[in-house]
């Protein structure tokens, strides 16, 4: 399994992924799900998977290579003229990806994969996308400020009460954290290390991106801070 | 789609579910998905329902029907020995009303439920058990002392944080209440009212009972009070 989250903020872009891929619950290994494209000044894509780990790394290696071997506006997302159709030629790989592997598979094992992906070209506004595994796609906007892939719902009742298109950037990030710390307690198949990175409106490149390792005394304390503020904040609420 | 969940502590039981039942989105019911059976100071039951409405209906007539018609201590659950064979007595009810009506629907509609049993008779401990559509179940311990049925993943974290097997009654209530709350606020196909129980220990009897309809004051000032609560302590804490 999977959690990924990307916040689309006034300010800028949050996203964070986990890293864990397992294969049955005895065979876990740690696996990128976050991938970045960006040529600093011109555009700036930063892609985030969830799903069968051989659709997702054959739909990334397929983009890095359209975009390596006689690279067109039609099929490379370095050079696509929108948001909107590096959104489309993603789609249309993953699409085409998942097709071909699930010829290989049984009807009953059919391997998907979705993502999200959110970029900035110059001359455009930040967008950010989730693609679905048959590779079509929905867009987030002012009113949904946020999209997930993977095991979505233990981390998004924080993100429905706190996040809105005025959040900061900090607070972006706290949100996001938070919202991991609940999916992490509860599905074991998301797992640390995390990755967490940040796009600014206009700065077309990743403006701060880390890997929170899972020992890492900052995640740890906030965790723990917000456990004590939850216990408080129930013990003062009236039946 | 349904959420019910059931705590197991210390001093009783708390039980909470909602009422929608949906055949597609345009098709929306209240049904109650609580049934008590009790014979004070001898025994009291409770279970509450997710899945297949006619697969639970149909379960909770067959109990019925078995209390009613010469009962036994093999087929009425109001003279079972034990809570175990009170559970051993659903779960194959369920089986048998599942297997029943999927052989009338095709292999892809399959319907199915599951169910919380909650319950004490004289003499004995309180159990809870959580009863899967195959009939097999387990059972609430010291460890979790809680269980949850339907949509259970937006609920969850804030069980995980709170419930312990010492938590007190009220704030039991207050703990089942915030975590439908949150799944109310994420899933449509859970809806108002709600139903709310209490079992306390050696009561052999349901000590409180009410219904929580869409407009009640009390219910509004908690989910208001909890989501301050949330976002102060969100405020407070540092990245």
């Amino acid at each position: 399994m999977t959690y990924c989250v990307g916040l689309l903020l006034k300010d800028g872009m949050v996203c964070l992924s986990d890293t864990r891929t397992n294969a049955g619950l005895d065979n876990i290994s740690t696996y990128r799900k976050m991938f970045t494209f960006e040529v600093p000044g011109e555009r700036v894509i930063l892609i985030m998977t969830a799903g069968s780990l051989s659709v997702t790394q054959t739909t990334i290696a397929r983009l890095h290579e359209a975009m390596d071997q006689e690279p067109t506006p039609e099929s490379s997302i370095m050079l696509a003229p929108s948001m909107l159709k590096v959104a489309g030629i993603i789609g249309n790989t993953l699409a085409q990806v998942r097709l071909e592997i699930d010829e290989k598979l049984s009807m009953s094992q059919g391997a998907s994969a979705s993502m999200i992906v959110a970029g900035q070209r110059r001359g455009g506004g930040m967008r950010m996308f989730l693609i679905y595994p048959e590779g079509n796609f929905i867009e987030a906007t002012e009113d949904t400020p946020f999209l997930q892939i993977g095991e979505h719902k233990y981390g998004k009742p924080i993100l429905d009460r706190v996040v809105q298109r005025e959040t900061s950037l900090s607070d972006g990030q706290k949100a996001v954290l938070l919202s991991m710390d609940s999916t992490l307690r509860s599905n074991l198949s998301v797992g640390m290390p995390l990755d967490l990175a940040v796009i600014a409106r206009d700065a077309l490149q990743v403006s701060s991106s880390r890997r929170i390792e899972a020992g890492d005394e900052g995640f740890r304390a906030m965790s723990e801070a917000w456990s004590v503020a939850l216990r408080d904040g129930f013990g003062r609420i009236t039946l």
